[in-house]
């Protein structure tokens, strides 16, 4: 049974320890690669590595080949290594020895790290548009119920009035600043490494300005050992900034999860989002939240993962990259789909009115009616004491009305405010420019 | 003015437990709580919950216990829980019970998030001047040592020529996409919680924006409830940039104890900066490098340490959130020490000439052979196959000279671009509008 | 006797970089240093390296020290490096040069990992000792609370039956794991790494096995080589079982604090374990039951901690390894008062009668019914249409009593067969060896 | 493109989300969910839910699913959710609506703590077999080259004399201790949670002693609600131990790239196991040791994972916990070509020999010379000065021969012990009892 006692070459069992899950994680990267050769040959040809003619015919070829991709048509052959082998392998078909060219001034190592650049850059953006629709349900959702009460818990005791409103506009107030997460690892992964061949750079004169501009990313790792030492770093930074987003939608998943219990009640969702017993019938549980929350705490791992991949390896390449994708590649569906499903969710699900009628909410308001006699003038001390007696004595009426006025409070939750933070975050990214230079590239 | 008062003997025991390290890590807030107080007041005298009179008071003593925790001064005295109750205690003995009506409108919640919001800003500024520090010395070393080669290694084999011009601009690039993450932690921290009371705001009419002008603050977070939700999420995301950072200096450690080992002997370091053994004349331990190195990995551990705190943690503040302190505030001072004494070896560092004589590094320059060859428009694949038998006819000879010229390679630093990448981030920070706040405050 | 002797400035800076908490953390070493030192005299005297009125003269003064530390009066003197030196210099004091002896056939990288064997050892049995402490408690109030019933939930929505008897005592029965886990980290530490040296052995002669059992160890860490790769991994080991005894502590206070929020109400502490506030007369703050959860949540990032220090160092001594008693040492003391204070709370917790009463909690007992209808011989499927229908009826009733009777249910706990299970791990450890060896070199 | 836009039910989407990947994981459970079957229905005859003819015809069913299974025939169908699920409809078919009476006394969650436990109980073996032949292959081949000489190192400075022999001995030595780990989980895997049933029990009178002895369990998890604890916590554990293998695996492999590095050159592999390059004759690329240690180091991030998963969770069953599987299941196999793919590689690996005539070694003995005069009668601190003076003066030369004796040194390796240090672990496993236990229930 064991690698060491079959009496066949054991290069299949050392192919197969080696090439991993490349080929299925390689498909991800297809497009991107296609790209990156793209912009390389063009940059070729400027400095004379390649005729004119043989950019047209590879151009051609490549954005062929781009196109079954995009049509779902092109596949990793078996026994092919990756999505690199492959193009080049095609490439070579269709256009003969030509085909090799491409790979002048070109290492390996550049050409993965380019398309992980690239490949990020689309994740992220993608990451940032599901966010952002999660965000706008949930301001609309915030908006709709904001006159609805909630009890404000603090140590998991009843303490405040809180609202509705408050809940979801505070969720939607976190990915604000989970998109300055999402920026900063787009601004690390907009920056072009290609040219720093296997990290140390080529004796060829290439233009990296060049490909930089074609693929527009903003700037470049100029540094080639630098441009390497990227790998890894680009992929803890990015996952970092999904483990931000995870943890949001995680702990919104708890809060729901402990909501729906009998115990608290104060959402309920549609009997087909739910599963139940027919003998049990207030049971509605949960699953989705709760997966919701696993999925985003796994997630949250990731960064430590990747780390504990990376940790003192000395600078250049080592192999060991290569497992970089396993986890994280899946990681940006799971994120995605997460995020669609929160939307979904937090759309569908229906809030219970009336909450603080139930007499255990009776003392939610003790605060405020110290506040308002303080208003009214009379010492906070007295005030204080006074509102105390009136509980002790059984006398404390929840007062009528909540009149919270300032920034970000019940009465007042600074939807649209919000709404300008996440925007001037989102101006920042530039997918506009990105997508300008791939249209470039493949018209 | 302890959690427990009664007199039976446990409270001592239990009163250990819960302050824990609290009142020692709490003196580095202090500075914090006087500003953050210093503008509560001035907020509200000016919605009528202070006298005017009340108002100079009170400012003219917490400007005095400002000045006695500049000068080193003030303590947290035996008993006292934390540095809030130190500070409103010091207030009540000199100005009388006025003193306690700094609390209106604010609890003790969000004087600790504004505390920490404070904090993080002051410690991610004082990063942010280490690592450009840093950043400064290895681009001077890049360039001074810009023509002193090094072998590259894939595999930790040997592979390609590079050069300590490389080595040392190549993590000093890696700086600036730290640089960025420090950015976002920055972005994060400078949004201002005070008003957000007990994660629930209050009914009393505070201006909040008013107390973010007054501290400087870029923004505030707005929806009280997200506000209390950052106590965590903010620790998070500075501990993640920290690591970052750290990644960064731990990964150029290791490259140092291996160039220091015999076996690679790429440095040497001044005898005073290594131990070593009379009887083992060549042993010069890197401990200083190895220090660094198991420090900024051991800080790579405390985002995993603040998600462990916090995951499933529902909605509202919990006591558990009072732990995140404990690693977080001192790895702001081991990380600043990291930063500095990275810069410091490295001005120290020797390196040594004319590595690549040694016989081991001799086909370093095979594959720029083959691009000269290709360059003079020998075919790449004829090119390729000439240098191979060369080779292995034992007459292959090392080219004279390295002509790297495209940008971020050996003959091409690119070190200015890269400075100006940096500067490009730094100009995003806005520490002037933080001087110029607390400059007004206590004026 | 420190490591840079020469006269210039920056030696300062770069001792207190290398030193660290040092002089500090080994204090906790003192006793085992000196019992480690006693072993290996008696070794050198038996294979001629110390003559026997040398070993008796050092013998005398090592236990006069070890009487020192035991009484307090010991302390590692300004400028002294570590224990290690302190106790050498000791010595020297009082002996003069023959002190020195005492290091023949011995590094500091072996005297530091005996140090850490004995001291591990110690921990883990004052870990075992307070673990079973709280075990008994959890015993003793499972078996008075076991008809006081609970509902049981699954996903966090009202499910079956449970009680009091069951909640405790399966916590009770978690530490019986727990316990497997700290007896796999004792016999890893529980090997003599004494007379590997800086981690490739020694040429005098030693006789490891003389040491191995005056030190009462049940083996010894034969290979020089491996016995120096046990640092980090010996701590890597130790933290984890640490950390699982947290997890069960974290996920009781998990269930403490929900269970002490007046939405669930089923426990109570009397009022000086709580803090609370006079105008909201219900909130009864859990902070001790949050301190332990977060103490103990924090504890279970501790040996990730520990794997960031130590991933991909090569074999052999590295100074990194230093770091790893940072966090690791007062972790110990943290872990007993979690245990002790857990153990405090579960005596004085209140647990509230009757839970069961309240209306959302009526079919708690649907299963029970179905159950019953299929052992009285109606088919189970129409047994479970025939509950369902009674409940859709609204004449469902909770049947009057619960009669779960099979090992480990509700009416059946096997407290005393759980009992048996840790007494069976707890004699796999052997505490009375070491009890012994300890006389034994003390006499 | 997103859910809540889409003209269809949403049903579809919602379970693709929740399924995940459970019916590809669960096949891996198959087999074990057979077994618990078969140990389940014996039990519920014998307490009359079943009769002796039901019993028959169910028995003769589950043992042909059972042969379908080994046979590679079974397979879970589309649209059926899980490998439980997929028995129940093959046996329904099969027998009819007796089929459906095993679930009598069971629940879903029983169930699947049970196939975990017998699964976990199975990989564990499987990773005991294939570390016990890692060992004895490390054994084999430190007896080999016991002789053959290596510099050892410490701070990666080179240090003393090693040996191939204690090289490969260490990490035999290394495997004892993780197979310390490995019996821990191995115990708290053997405990049947059978009978649990949704964690609460059961009011059916079953007899949990009887399927325990079935099952060939050592023992069970007693408190039903401990029982349902034990998800996760047992992965968590089974996780920890498998990361303690995997952490010897990377160091091993971390080693052997500097080894196969030209500046030590240590060791080399024969061509087909390594890649390389025909104009770098030098380069071997050891890849599959970068990619043991990269496999290696991503799965010790496993445990922390498993406590994302985990923290905060209340007692009770959650949906998250089905997310355990997903890395948890391929790391089974993973960590087992990793053995064996080590097992083969230190078979093959060719060790070099007169390692120590380079120049750079010459210091090595210095230690054992101060030694050598040390013995002969000259006081230590004498012997080392005339070394000292004897290198200065360039007149120090190595010493003929090493001879190092004590227990575990270069010259007495102690691998004998070692092995029974092994075996006295390999005997606390009953594997014969499962084994035997599963024949009956097979017959």
């Amino acid at each position: 049974m064991k690698l060491w006692q079959k009496d066949i070459s054991v290069s299949a069992e050392i192919e197969k320890f080696t090439v991993g899950k490349d080929a299925e994680l390689d498909m991800e990267l297809a497009r991107f690669d296609v790209l990156g050769s793209l912009a390389h040959i063009r940059m070729l040809e400027s400095i004379n590595l390649l005729t004119a003619q043989e950019l047209e015919v590879l151009q051609a070829e490549l954005k062929s080949i781009h196109q079954s991709i995009e049509a779902g048509d092109f596949t990793i052959e078996e026994g092919v290594e990756d999505i690199h082998s492959q193009v080049e392998l095609e490439l070579t078909k269709r256009v003969g020895d030509a085909g090799k060219k491409i790979h002048s001034g070109r290492s390996r190592n550049d050409q993965v790290l380019l398309d992980l650049k690239l490949y990020f850059r689309y994740q992220l953006q993608e990451l940032v548009q599901d966010s952002t629709a999660l965000f706008e349900v949930l301001q609309t959702q915030s908006e709709k119920y904001k006159n609805v009460l909630l009890p404000g818990y603090t140590h998991l005791q009843i303490a405040m009035p809180s609202s509705f409103g408050l809940w979801f506009g505070a969720y939607a107030e976190s990915l604000v600043d989970d998109m300055q997460m999402l920026l900063a690892a787009y601004k690390i992964a907009d920056k072009n490494p290609l040219g720093s061949a296997a990290g140390y750079g080529s004796s060829f004169p290439l233009n990296r300005q060049m490909t930089t501009d074609l693929l527009g990313f903003e700037s470049m790792n100029y540094n080639v050992v630098y441009a390497q030492m990227g790998r890894g770093k680009s992929e803890r930074i990015v996952a970092t900034a999904m483990a931000s987003v995870a943890a949001t939608l995680a702990k919104m998943s708890m809060d729901l999860c402990l909501y729906m219990s009998q115990n608290f009640g104060f959402i309920t969702l549609p009997a087909h989002l739910t599963t139940g017993s027919s003998i049990m019938p207030h049971k509605k549980n949960p699953d989705v939240f709760e997966l919701l929350r696993g999925k985003c705490n796994k997630l949250q791992a990731l960064p430590t993962e990747i780390s504990m991949l990376l940790i003192n390896l000395p600078s250049g390449y080592h192999r060991d990259l290569q497992l970089l994708k396993e986890n994280l590649f899946p990681a940006f569906a799971e994120l995605k789909s997460c995020l669609q499903m929160m939307a979904y969710m937090m759309q569908e699900v229906q809030v219970k009115e009336n909450i603080l009628e139930d007499e255990k909410y009776k003392y939610l308001f003790s605060v405020d009616a110290v506040n308002a006699l303080a208003l009214e003038g009379m010492p906070f001390r007295d005030a204080y004491k006074a509102v105390g007696e009136s509980i002790e004595a059984g006398n404390f009426s929840m007062p009528d009305a909540v009149s919270h006025t300032h920034e970000g409070s019940l009465g007042n939750l600074c939807n649209t405010e919000i709404a300008a933070q996440m925007q001037k975050v989102l101006e920042q990214f530039n997918f506009e420019r990105v997508k300008n230079a791939y249209e470039q590239l493949l018209k």
